[in-house]
């Protein structure tokens, strides 16, 4: 029976933790001591878990390593971001070895679910594991690895109805491990190798971020052709094998990461991923776009008259993240242009959007006049729908 | 009721009247004397039709375009190409319209099936029908546009199983048009607008290009770093919205060429297609890749006592088409290096295959023992299976 430690309790940590919690013991492992409060307090301020939710986790949450020493499984799920010169930034993953190094202990199984690039695992983490812990990965300890799948925002593939990929080249406690990991699956898809498993997930994003970014390039192509995108869509889907993608501002964490994680080592390797890197390029350019489509829109109206605000600010629709979110990139832009104009997001937790000084009430919102809606929320239109006299734009 | 002249009797024309001539009177035009000659005495090379379906077709076929003047409904499915420098080649469309030009005559109508980039119809085709002809589109003649959707050797996705787009701005004989082409689609979706017609069939075949490109891309980076690339697809295919293409090499005369359809006038109008174009040097690198396996391969068989041939030449599995077809390429330059290496695709017309100088009986193919095989055909491996003592090998 494992005793399992959850390092990380973002997104992709805290469901894992939930579920584990409700057949093993557990300990929720975070950095963030705020984050440790709060969840202490059953608050989730990304709002993916209510408080219901939280209190259903029976677990114990900390921020001190020593604390989970006698746990002798751990699942990492800490952020693997980018740096500004969009090179893989794995400190988040190299702090989580040299802390697991000081613990480690004879027969642990650690599992790696950060989305990295193929290697990593092996030629970074366990490198760190091993010479910090004097021990033999294989023979004293085993790692595996088990790419996240969540999807923020999205209720249907939550992780008991999606299939989960493990790769772990060992056979102690394997079946063990396989059954613990059912708890966190719908189907536990089991590997040897873990290279085949770190490459399959980060290739399932560029998949959709390079979809997403050529229906934004045909879109692109339309506003200057001056031809209707959405005609256009709707024609070309009465094809049989149209994959009807939709253009927008692409954001968040993993779309905008994952692909120069592949890019990187595949630089490294001397090959080319052109049309990864033209995806990501295309996405981003949306940003500018959107931009200059509010401010020539904006040009139109008598502005000395109008309260304008932007709306829905977080990287996708029914999601609170706002980490690489292109819809407050825009909002900041106008913004400091325009210190006027002000910025609303339903779904963000309070004490941040008053932080960032944005509206946070419907009393508020009512005096606006000019709506641009940019992450549009499946709550947005019921919320607006109680503004009288209002002029909404769509600008994607 | 209309009496129908089909222009261009290849891949695209030959179903149209097929299924025009069904119902309606119908004259098969086409400039090439070979393939007129071909179709009366119920031949296609390209073997999509055989005797029967063709000795089905009552028809008339010829190569003057006087003896179209009778007919009132005319059906352009000429090719459009492009130039070795990737720009649009519309010699064929324009050779067409000077040539209806002649004996265009009040109330006809036109309809354009070619692919091209949005605005050829209006800008390109109308205004030579106009000028040579003197008489007023809209006022005179009318003129739509239908894109085609024919997949070569897809038997599934035939004319009467598949929606068809007819772009028709003009209320004249507008019911009956719908009726006459519904003879060519499952469903008509009928609309005003041209350019949006033009755009939908291009974007559609980029979306498929540009999808098998980065799955090339993915194969390239696995090659590179000693990953299976199928287990990586047969673990990624685990998540519930992986889009399973396959690699390979793109040929024919729609996904090489369209791309650039859409580029040109993109690039001409200030806007990059980047990922479109990024998934064209993908798709177009692969030649050189599988040519190198290849050679790599024969460097390791003792070459002195083996006989070689390369299986598979047309553009794609199931089809007998050459054009544009990257498995001949590779062939004609290993060919080139190394004359004792043959070539043999079983789906050839027998006059084309002899010409080329392939392999063309089962006979002389025994006499082989290494088997390269590019395009797969379905009828491949029961041939291969006649052939004792062999080695077969896939590059891709």
């Amino acid at each position: 029976m494992f005793k399992a430690c959850v390092i990380g309790l973002g997104y992709v940590g805290l469901p894992i933790l939930k579920n584990l919690s409700k057949k093993y013991k557990t300990v929720g492992y975070d950095t963030n001591h705020k984050r440790i409060q709060n969840l202490k307090k059953r608050i989730d301020i990304f709002s993916e878990f209510n408080k219901n939710d939280l209190s259903e986790i029976n677990t114990t949450y900390t921020t001190e390593i020593e604390k989970v020493s006698s746990c002798n499984l751990f699942i990492v799920a800490v952020p693997t971001p980018v740096f500004l010169n969009k090179k893989p930034n794995l400190s988040h993953l190299k702090d989580v070895c040299n802390k697991i190094s000081k613990i480690l202990k004879k027969n642990d199984i650690i599992i790696f679910e950060s989305t990295v690039y193929p290697g990593v695992t092996n030629d970074f983490c366990i490198n760190i594991l091993e010479k910090k812990s004097k021990l033999n990965e294989g023979k004293d300890f085993f790692v595996g690895y088990s790419p996240e799948r969540v999807n923020p925002g999205d209720k249907k593939h939550s992780l008991k109805n999606i299939n989960k990929i493990l790769a772990y080249p060992h056979n102690y406690k394997k079946k063990d491990l396989k059954k613990t990991y059912s708890s966190l699956g719908k189907k536990i898809i089991l590997t040897n190798n873990i290279k085949e498993a770190e490459i399959a997930k980060v290739i399932e994003n560029i998949q959709r971020d390079v979809n997403i970014g050529l229906i934004n390039e045909f879109y692109l192509v339309c506003n200057k052709l001056n031809i209707n995108f959405d005609n256009v869509i709707n024609l070309a889907s009465s094809k049989w094998n149209f994959l009807k993608f939709k253009p927008g501002l692409v954001g968040g964490h993993c779309l905008p990461v994952d692909p120069y994680y592949l890019s990187f080592i595949s630089k490294k390797n001397n090959v080319q991923t052109k049309i990864t890197l033209a995806g990501r390029s295309i996405n981003d350019s949306m940003a500018s776009l959107v931009e200059k489509k509010i401010l020539n829109k904006i040009k139109k109206i008598n502005i000395k008259n109008k309260k304008i605000i932007i709306c829905g600010l977080s990287y996708k629709k029914d999601v609170a993240d706002l980490r690489n979110s292109l819809s407050l990139k825009i909002f900041n832009n106008i913004n400091k242009k325009n210190k006027d104009i002000k910025g609303y997001d339903p779904l963000l937790n309070i004490e941040i959007a008053k932080k960032k000084k944005f509206i946070t009430s419907i009393n508020e919102l009512s005096k606006f006049d000019v709506f641009f809606v940019l992450t549009n929320h499946t709550i947005m239109s019921s919320i607006l729908k109680k503004i009288k006299h209002k002029v909404i734009f769509y600008p994607i």
